[in-house]
């Protein structure tokens, strides 16, 4: 099958979730790289072009210029799908402009800087009937897409509480390391960042997550913030309480960027009056179901009990695990199925709905905390 | 060594937390059960002091009866401390009257229905200069001691955030099932239970878990409750937002009774500046080190890098696990010794302050929901 | 119900397995120390007594001596049962003696120092009508129970592979250190610890818990031995090829002393036609069943799936872990049954048959090592 | 960088292991494929060839066809190598064929059918001074690397202890099923798949694992197979006696494929007189070690205190799970520097040395129970 070209913003050498973006694009096998701009500084931009084998008339000196000179090549030639991976003050501005000129995008989270640009990006996504698609990267974990399903099914019940939490550590030698360590990094920047640090980083991954896993939507939040260290600009940890439709159903979202030790301990708990469901991205082969009545179940990718969803998305045996680049990867192979016009089942990849949504939450919890801990409606 | 003579209030036939009192009083081997009162139905009582082999004349009608005629014997032979076991509306009468006679007290958390009560007991204890425990049972596990003295020898560094969880499913079948089933539950009852069922019965522990590690008190909480179902009276569900004396220390305790499948999921996670410590008390034994350098480090009992007061908490060769029991029993231990004059390591039983505190976090949880979630100091 | 006297003989001051089977006799509640021969040294033997608060009239000088003075009792104040925790040289004479003189014997494992003692042993329990119970201390657990009773039901259709493992590391830094800190082991003495030290001491529980669980003999057993050391006398490591009376089902135990940083790792696995069940000692309250079609099942104690007998041996609700102290406390409940004349569950303790088994399990296995490794027949 | 031309025999539709080297080949970004022979059916392997996008002149009638048809290209547009997935028995005159003719080869395991063949290419690749690779996949873990540099670095001190296991039971259902469902599998035909099914294809990677991680040499086994069903002609269970230069250490290889309800559980553990460590194919990013005085310490990829070597294999962040497909291309990464004369680590990737070694292990354990459980050298 033919492959779409793609092409790159930001990305180029040393940053990692750049290459994560290749390597997922080359692991589903439905996207040729063949040009972008990769790095703010064009010398760099032209290196990268080289290492990775891409023409070097299509490694653009800025992302205007990228858009003129593929739309000025025959139709079936052009870059047909951009993923931006730039700092976040970023997607908004290069999504639009793509959006605008007919590009399929594969944009970064926090999708944008504001609640206003996302409205504004899925109007355009809407009306221009592009696919455009957003990294959260975990929904495309085959064990994510089984509790989608299971949930979906009823099989827990009505929900009753609800608990996610994302846990790193990284932040901490930072924040108290030398003042030129914080400087340096642009996510504690809150002009190129934005309004949060750790909610707008990774809270907005558990957020994500609850709204996936179980459709339902967060409707209140009341959230406790902490920036750790006078003088820091962004929160770095806090506590979110959820509200949904339902009065009766309650949850949390616990986040940290300085729980020191902490890898990437993203992890969702959903509590259902018949069952319940539990997940941890650090062991994401691994789901667990429990009940009242019955031995704890481990569900693992590649058997026949799990849902179609989940086995079209790992593709090994079972006990061969797969990992965050298979996830990433199938978030791309569903992007790959829009763009084609193919069949694909909802869920397949975040949405720019899902990046308004992301963006609500994070402004909320902020607005929530600077008000005095009050309740907000997303 | 003589053995301390043992009274027992509640715990007859049926009771499984009499019963978890008596055993780990047997394992420490230093009291000896020769009386009480059982059982509301005395003909109950009676049957149950027969079947344990307790003298007919020291099961007792009445705590009056007890206390008297155990007074009116010769004082080497006198029953010296009281286990209250009973529903929560009689600890504080019933520990009164005997702390008001000269015994010693271990009683069942929470203490009491109220502050006042709970403070009431703590002038009592003082004045008297009597041994008062509360079984914060959990204190008793060898790791959770070593926890709490890793964190004073400041291996942390400063605190940046906590996290105690409490789950558990028991309450789900039961709040789904037929009303005569709530109905039967005294812990459902307002009268007997108190203000709170989760927080009261389960979310107090979290809360002594996390001052008994850290050593620190926890000044300010914002909750939200869930009572899961209309016309159900108290809380099954919370979370609550915690405020140290240290601006920069945040911190969440959930907890939950409806946690389908969740058996008794108690947590705890300590992040600090250098380094963190993560337990859990269904797998006890366990207890993870944490830092931003260093591979995870999995402490276990019965071993030379464990501090003294840990080392005494486990009897056993290391890989041989010890259970609750033996928690309770290193509580009973700690007594043992606070009765007999013995030296004791701070920590070795919760104490009546234990109880003060918890009694302020029920009453300051449940008045922040009530008020709209909002802060309330305790 | 009145208490069953206990003598002990071994396991004075310092002796760790002494105190846990006296915890564990005071934990099923139907045993009462009242007498022994607690030390080879009648001085050290007397200042236990003391400090046990037991009667120094019944603090014996020898073994003989204990049968002589409690022989001379009425017979509703004698010592009904004796507990022997000496090294394994002393097993059989003492228990030879006491059976011969009508008490009841609890015997730490290996049973004896030969077949032919086992044997003898077995013949005169035999004769005697007397309850005989050996510490295979695993079969306790409950979930070791469960996995028996669940074999036993059929679930796993044929048996087709066993693997069992005891490793342990205690006895690495001791073979690495000075020679004299081996001369102080009586492990490490032919004379005192028999024809095996590894295979004596641990591979054998191994051994027991295959035939517990399974009910299936070990017919014939091909070894190879490692002393790791020069000039040390006995094994510390080993692996045991097994065959069984169908010969399209084989296994392996692999037990070693020196398997450095290992606590108590005795594993089991049983994998059937249709069905297998996993266990390991170290969270002795997990037992999982696997299937080629089904989820992972965890089952945990104290839940209405478990068999009856699983069920009465474990007393706390779900989620509250108890160890190796209730596993033999378990074991001593099933003998003060036994004793009392009360039904009891066949495996509610370990027999005088189990230890005959074991006795020939060890000496086959260091026969098959010695002659070349070739099979030798139990 | 120019890509390398890389051909494929075998792999085509359904043919899970070509996919899987495929991805593995993309993931690392050395090569592209550019042709090869895809399916005995010639008709099925062009229609894979238009799937995939490959060129239909490149796709080839027979391997003999492709030497030809690639030869005859320009050095620049030739294919460079050539992965070999077929089943076992074609392995070796394909490999041959190629080897002749100048390719570089990537083979599946086992390499070839009998210790000749192996031989016979371990001659050539020396001789032609080609690239050969084999893909013991599990040599492609970042820890599996880290464990082979630490012992490598003496921290084990001397290794008393090896045990390596193998436990998967995808074949129970089948060889339980109807006999029509045997007669469909390659594997189960000792024509295709040679003489060992479990010790072949499964037994043969816990052999590898151990030479990889520790340096040493297997010298003798003593092995006890089982075809768990009466006319089945190859092994489907096995435990294989290790020993090795120093008589002072042993161990084990334990295999099997009907271990129902396992997936695909391969473990290591190497016990050395200082450490130990301890590492498992299903967690593949945990390693952990233990010691007699310290905390067990599990070691994960993405952190400094890893060795050079297990860093350069794993490039997300600490915490974000990658899995096999990464390692696998990690071998094929290490083939790559290796065609194009870069420098490499030894251990990048499995030479055709592994492949001499790993016959003579099947070979010799097939041996050893066949003449009655006797050492065979290897």
């Amino acid at each position: 099958m033919k492959k779409i070209k793609l092409g790159m913003i930001g990305g180029g050498i040393g940053a990692f979730i750049g290459d994560a973006h290749r390597r997922a694009s080359r692991i589903c096998n439905d996207f040729e790289l063949v040009g972008g701009v990769f790095d703010v500084d064009y010398e760099k931009s032209k290196e990268f072009a080289k290492k990775e084998g891409i023409a070097s008339e299509r490694c653009y000196i800025s992302v205007e210029a990228m858009v003129k000179g593929e739309l000025a090549r025959p139709e079936g030639e052009r870059i047909e799908a951009v993923s931006i991976v730039t700092p976040n003050y970023l997607h908004f501005p290069f999504a639009k402009l793509l959006l605008e000129n007919g590009f399929h995008v594969m944009c970064e989270k926090p999708m944008t800087m504001t609640v206003q640009e996302a409205e504004e990006l899925e109007r355009l996504v809407n009306t221009k009937k592009l696919t455009f698609a957003l990294t959260h990267t975990y929904t495309g974990y085959p064990m994510v897409r089984q509790m989608r399903e299971m949930i979906k099914s009823g099989i827990l019940g009505t929900i009753q509480r609800i608990d996610a939490q994302y846990y790193q550590g990284w932040v901490n030698s930072i924040i108290h390391g030398a003042d030129s360590r914080i400087t340096g990094v642009w996510r504690f920047d809150p002009a190129q960042s934005g309004v949060s640090s750790c909610m707008g980083d990774i809270g907005v991954h558990a957020f994500n997550l609850i709204e996936y896993t179980t459709g339902l939507e967060i409707k209140q939040v009341l959230s406790d913030l902490n920036n750790i260290k006078e003088g820091f600009q962004l929160d770095l940890d806090g506590t979110v309480l959820l509200r949904f439709e339902n009065p009766k159903l309650k949850g949390v979202i616990r986040s940290c960027q300085v729980a020191t030790g902490e890898e990437n301990n993203l992890t969702i708990a959903v509590y259902g009056s018949k069952a319940s469901l539990k997940w941890g991205q650090e062991n994401p082969n691994y789901l667990y179901l429990l009940s009242d009545t019955e031995p704890v179940k481990v569900l693992k990718p590649a058997h026949g009990y799990n849902s179609e969803f989940a086995e079209k998305s790992h593709t090994m045996p079972c006990g061969h695990p797969e990992g965050i680049y298979e996830a990433i990867a199938n978030i791309y192979k569903g992007m790959a199925k829009s763009i084609r016009g193919e069949a694909f089942i909802p869920g397949e990849f975040p949405t720019v709905h899902d990046g308004v949504r992301g963006m609500k939450f994070i402004h909320a919890v902020v607005k929530s905390y600077k008000e005095g801990n009050v309740w907000i409606s997303l």
